[in-house]
């Protein structure tokens, strides 16, 4: 999840000249080198922190393109991660797994490992994922949902209009490569007065002008604000297990995304996100079990 | 997912002597034994068939079970499946791995197989978990959920209140084993007026009176009928991917389960469950994504 600190710095406006998909800052940083098959070397950018740690929705990007290497099918259709221990920017390996080549769909496992002092391996984080072609899947929509209802662009706020601009000690380099404008309200945290609500809504495009696609879906699940802000909760949310659903394509232009959390119990919530994207389709769907702190 | 034949046939009564947790049919099919360290043999039982289908919730428990076992934590918080092959009654082999072992949470790997006709293993489901102690976390409420409005008992209807009784060809055991009694609100589907929300609500027990625990909860997720049904469709709706999070131990009582469908499209869609125990705790929330023949 991503803190206050990147509501504090910026989100910057979109490129003059957009970035495209395949040549831009989320490209660049979550690109992977095969070492051998089935493993790859990457490198976590200190661009995608926040505080000290590294973003759990750009990690799953990382490990994300690297599953669409190793398997047969290129579009995550469903993933599930589970965080183990906390990531840090630099080097890491990826080791893949196919479980299963299907013709439709295709399993796989993916662990990320970093280094210790001694150069061993410690494992991250776990993925296990079914991928597909979204471009195969018949056109048909009978669903119900309807696009999360957010004030127009220019009547949401980033953080360069934060009334309140409290920096926060450490990184918060995400904020630079995000464009994020948050519902007002849904902002209420920020001015001290969370409404009680597990709701956060916000657009969502890159800094850089690049649209999405589906491995961009995979960060936008988790670069909001934690919902647990306008309940009233402050400091770390950490995720243990993060699912995503890719339903479509996204169009081009910038995204919706709302997140809600119906249950804070026992120290853990859920956080719900829909993305939506220019088109009015409802392009991904996702869970998150995280921990918080009732205070 | 549960389909038409288990409502078309029964849905028993409550034992007059109900069975306790450790000593009840759901207990006895989905034991595990240990053949040597991390690694189960286990007997599907064709109790938990529907048409020729093993219950993608019945399964998730017996490999939960087994997690139980090999992790330092006995409950599971958030278990994710990915369903690769249709599982068949008889027997099967769970393999385990601990992936990490922490203080509050330990998380796990484990996959079922069965036989080819060579005796060589099939993988059928892959499973990433991150188990816990549900009695060590702390009381603290701050859910703004609802239980779901469920008319009372006596107003709902199990399959020997149908009006329009249709046997379906193939095995409905599992509908002898549970004590399932729907909302007529969410029936129309089984009078041919299906209502195109979907929506799909129960009273949800195990036919012999045994309460529910953490372990039953999986499977109580993925029991009733497809929420598809009542959006129009018939036919098959395999799972591809199923996460539960456990968010409380339930009382002792009858469950109340929610089933909600937002986004039928490109022939898949999301089922999200809500499990309410006799107390009004929200205590098992599960997202799985399913795909679905749009006709």
């Amino acid at each position: 999840m991503l803190y206050v600190a990147a509501m504090a710095t910026a989100a910057s406006l979109p490129a003059a000249v957009p970035a495209s998909i395949g040549d831009s800052e989320f490209d660049r940083d979550t690109a992977v080198t095969r070492r051998e098959p089935g493993v790859y070397d990457t490198e976590l950018s200190a661009g995608w922190t926040i505080i000290s740690a590294v973003n759990g929705g750009y990690l799953l990007a990382v490990i994300g393109r690297a599953l669409a290497d190793a398997l047969p099918h290129a579009d995550p259709f469903t993933i599930s991660a589970h965080y183990l221990t906390a990531s840090s920017p630099g080097p890491a390996v990826i080791r893949t797994d196919v479980v299963r080549a299907g013709r439709s769909l295709s399993t796989g496992q993916a662990s990320l490992f970093q280094y210790d002092e001694e150069g061993r391996e410690i494992e991250r984080i776990r993925v296990l994922a079914s991928y597909g072609d979204l471009d195969a899947l018949p056109d048909d929509v009978r669903t119900t949902a309807k696009p999360p209802v957010i004030p127009p662009l220019d009547q949401c706020f980033g953080a360069q209009d934060a009334p309140d601009h409290r920096p926060v000690p450490g990184s918060s380099a995400i904020a630079d490569r995000l464009f994020l404008k948050l519902d007002p309200a849904t902002l209420g945290w920020a001015l001290g007065q969370p409404s009680g609500k597990g709701e956060m809504r916000a657009w969502f495009g890159l800094a850089d002008g690049r649209d999405a696609d589906p491995l961009s879906l995979l960060l936008a699940v988790d670069a909001l604000p934690p919902t647990a802000f306008e309940m009233g909760l402050s400091g770390w949310v950490p995720t243990v297990e993060l699912t995503v659903h890719v339903r479509h394509r996204p169009a081009p232009g910038p995204l919706r995304v709302a997140i809600t959390t119906r249950n804070l119990a026992g120290g853990f919530l859920e956080e719900d996100a829909e993305v939506w994207d220019s088109e009015d389709r409802l392009v991904a769907q996702s869970r998150q079990l995280a921990r918080a702190r009732l205070s």
